[in-house]
């Protein structure tokens, strides 16, 4: 009798895949650009994220969030003070995202009502990078205090990203960071990725990123 | 006929189980305490090591390392000027280490030679968390730059460790962090756990950290 092969990671990730490609499609449906948030804890998603909807909705440009946290309410708690839509998905213990989980975030969000859905992923920079979700773009947040190696010691999540935003820039005088070895590091792992340096506590330079997005709304 | 029941995750950490057990138990015979420091990406475990390993070394109590990373050969590097016994394991894209590297770790090391092992787990508050090693001692590294709540976003890794280090303390002046709201969150975790604020750039604290140590070979 021939042997039945059952190799369970590659079979769940198949069918996280296939999920995937569904949320890409009811989001396209929707005309909605989506984009991944994902970086280390405390990297500064959050805050990022906070001043990033707060600038769109200035231009009235509608968004919905899904936060994604192993446990707790705190990300998502931030965010409702903006009056926007968001859900809180806890994995509870997960280290990451996968596809069901944004499929019903997607479920409980107003989508005739936004044009950019934000998705801020679980503290991690490693095992997010793992799981398609069915988004349009993936951000990493870097950040200073972290030291300039990480592209090369946490190569997959750089490798899938679109764009890197180095945060805490406010912290340069006191920290030591050296941005052209980062950015050596990360080139050496993705050539065209796109690097915007930010502070998300004062703002700054969180306008490049609103330009990028934007830019991205209408393809 | 009766069925025959698979399920894969228990399978997988009953074996990893087993393998800390015979970690633990070499480690013992050899009279070696064993400290596993986990935490964030950047959170400082590499800089907390290099002034502990040296401040032990001053003291004439010998030690050895393994170090923890997906890629790259970095934090091995720094620890191997220190003239002690490093053995760097990539995980390959694993996101935390396992009972069998460890014990693979073990086996390139001087056991007779050393009094206290260190490991070094990959960047990440959440997976390492769920893998028994064999080693005597958790300790999380926290770091004032990632928020106060870590603690209770990140519920289990606070939850299996014997010490907390708050790193960058030196950033005190630049950073706001309220200390007493991070231990808040970290004593509903777990209320008998050792708080220890160090910078590992300045040195500060980090005797206390060592005294620590010190105290526990002879158990």
């Amino acid at each position: 009798m021939k042997v039945k092969r059952i190799v369970v990671g590659e079979n769940l990730f198949a069918k996280n895949d296939e999920i995937a490609e569904e949320n890409k499609v009811i989001l396209k449906k929707h005309g909605i650009f989506s984009i991944n948030i994902m970086g280390g804890p405390g990297s500064g998603k959050t805050s990022i994220l906070e001043k990033t909807v707060a600038t769109l909705m200035d231009m009235n440009i509608a968004c919905g969030v899904i936060e994604g946290d192993i446990a707790g309410m705190f990300d998502s708690e931030r965010i409702s003070v903006l009056n926007v839509p968001v859900v809180q998905i806890n994995t509870g213990g997960a280290c990451h995202l996968e596809a069901m989980m944004i499929k019903k975030g997607i479920e409980n969000l107003p989508l005739a009502d936004i044009r950019i859905m934000f998705v801020e992923n679980v503290g991690n920079l490693v095992c997010p990078a793992e799981f398609k979700l069915g988004i349009d773009c993936n951000i990493t947040v870097a950040n200073i205090t972290e030291g300039e190696e990480k592209p090369a010691k946490y190569p997959l999540m750089y490798s899938i990203s679109d764009v890197v935003l180095i945060n805490k820039i406010d912290l340069m005088p006191t920290v030591e960071f050296d941005v052209d070895r980062f950015n050596a590091y990360l080139k050496e792992i993705k050539k065209d990725i796109k690097i915007i340096p930010v502070s998300a506590k004062t703002g700054k330079n969180i306008e490049h990123f609103v330009k990028y997005i934007v830019e991205h709304i209408s393809e």
